[in-house]
């Protein structure tokens, strides 16, 4: 049987799934960091065999191989070693050829199976991409924690540490993210001082800069929990304006289609939901709300089959996504009941 | 005699000088980065040793040894190796103890002999200080590239290469640093494409995430090449309400004296005589201007004479500024000669 190895390698974590044409998912795994960019080359096909390692051990015994692989990633790996993660899967079950795919695009066909439309990624970076007849015809951002990503979890998480960084010396105003920011890194505020400084300012730079710093998108969460801050809700109001100018930049009033939301920043719902899309793009939207995603597993399956020569209708689409949902809900249950 | 070795070991250049009781300075030495925290402890010693090889090398016969060595360093060099310096320089000619002190104090004492007052520098970083009874009584910001300098050298370029990626992404305005940039870069402009991106961009993003972070400092110049343009204007315009913030944090209603400003931000001038102080600064300064010094090693100097038991009076400090002076155009004109 024709099964395929669907791989969406993201900035935090890299998630492998093996789909059958009917869109039956026999296997799913779960692993860290599959960016070459964000973690190193190396790092990035270790996740990537883990994950699928994984995905075969879940799997109903002689369902864990599968003719061929697709793997989405940032920049759709333009810097990953194809022939050494083709040798890699081939012990593993692999029987036929690997394609790497934009994230871009395998976000945007976890929401819908339209040949058109918009895709916006908020989560360790963020990216957004028009999609016309199938294929990535625009792209904004994307660039890197240092030059891009604007409203990304690591913008997020940097402007977080940043505002508790220049509170605590005494340039910025007090903010409720202090708090939770010294409790995430198990640090215990203290009045004491070493020299002129404030003795928790030091210990808190020191765990921050040992750090690499696209790490830094780890205290982007805090900025949620910490809602009723009035610098938390400032650095969500820019993110959401950064985002919303990025997707923006690729919209064409010629193309018309959904706007698909993905990533662990927009997949939170949070800013999903207060994302100011703007008069001239509410008018291209037709008033339809945006599809939420949480990331480009649904899609790099969907491009998988379609390589394989899968025609994915509807009723295959919605297999996909129940079996991905499901799946997903019984790794988190047994990851809960044995922590 | 009883001949000093005074350091400056900044972000982007070690200066060295040897110094005598009656301020005389007998030669003069610089080299790269003298920061164990931006460059690493190696390359900052061996900048150390460098620059007072050269200082030895420009010394009249027999007026190259050094009784004992101040090096004025950022955070006063809390990870600096002590040992490892002092034994490196006991070849060079020290005969004495070697002290570290605070790039801070020594930018102040560069500018004055008062024993109180206010500092505040921006070169590759940026840190405000005050100073009562001739120690360093507060210090603000000075937190490194990824968590403070707001208003530095870095956070200045940082903004610059943004503003450039942002516009070629098609996702900020127009601006002339573009041009400038590209051209510091060696990268030639071109309407190719490459996928759903400018070529001139993939490359931009190349050669600069290539570079360490904290060596975007080298573009902050641009942003004054541009002042006719209107990104440029306003990065200088938040850089300057950043350092007029961080001077601010450290002012005491009941600490009068001067202002020192340093740095190669700062003593550009250009920042320097735009810098809004406030109106409760203007009144602490009873309207005097700041002062404008180039870096801390006349203050080095200053705090090497006085450790050493000599009193450093207005014409010492006259000779020093005034030889140090000397010394630095001779070696400018000798090196634009060779150019």
């Amino acid at each position: 049987m024709c099964r395929i190895l669907a791989v969406d390698a993201g900035g935090t974590t890299t998630r492998a799934a093996i789909v059958e044409p009917s869109g039956h998912c026999r296997g799913l795994g779960l692993a860290s960091s599959g960016n070459p960019i964000s973690g190193g080359s190396d790092a990035a096909v270790a996740s990537l065999v883990s994950a699928t390692e994984r995905a075969r051990a879940t799997a109903t015994p002689g369902a864990g191989d599968f003719t061929s692989a697709v793997i989405a990633m940032a920049g759709a790996g333009i810097h990953a070693p194809v022939e050494q993660i083709t040798a890699l899967l081939a012990p593993l079950g692999l029987r036929g050829p690997v394609a790497l795919v934009s994230d871009v695009l395998a976000t945007f066909y976890s929401g819908t199976l339209l040949p058109n439309g918009y895709v916006l990624i908020a989560g360790t970076g963020a990216v957004a991409g028009r999609i016309e007849d199938g294929r990535l015809a625009a792209v904004s951002d994307g660039l890197g924690w240092l030059l891009g990503d604007a409203g990304s979890g690591y913008w997020i998480g940097h402007r977080v540490v940043s505002a508790v960084v220049g509170f605590l010396d005494r340039r910025a105003p007090q903010t409720a993210l202090t708090e939770l920011l010294l409790a995430e890194l198990h640090l215990t505020a203290t009045t004491e001082r070493r020299g002129e400084r404030p003795l928790i300012l030091l210990r808190l730079v020191d765990a921050l800069y040992a750090l690499r710093p696209v790490e830094l998108s780890r205290f982007a969460p805090l900025a949620f929990q910490a809602h009723d801050d009035e610098v938390a809700c400032a650095i969500l109001a820019d993110a959401t304006s950064a985002l919303a100018d990025t997707l923006a930049s690729i919209w064409d009033r010629g193309v018309d289609g959904p706007v698909v939301l993905g990533g662990s920043v927009l997949g939170r719902g949070l800013l999903a939901a207060t994302i100011p899309l703007g008069a001239s793009l509410r008018a291209g939207l037709d008033n339809s709300p945006p599809i939420t995603v949480t990331d480009g597993l649904v899609g790099a399956a969907v491009l998988g089959l379609r390589r394989a020569g899968i025609r994915v209708d509807e009723n295959i689409f919605r297999r996909i996504t129940g079996d991905v949902t499901a799946l997903r809900d019984a790794a988190r249950r047994k990851n809960s009941g044995n922590g």
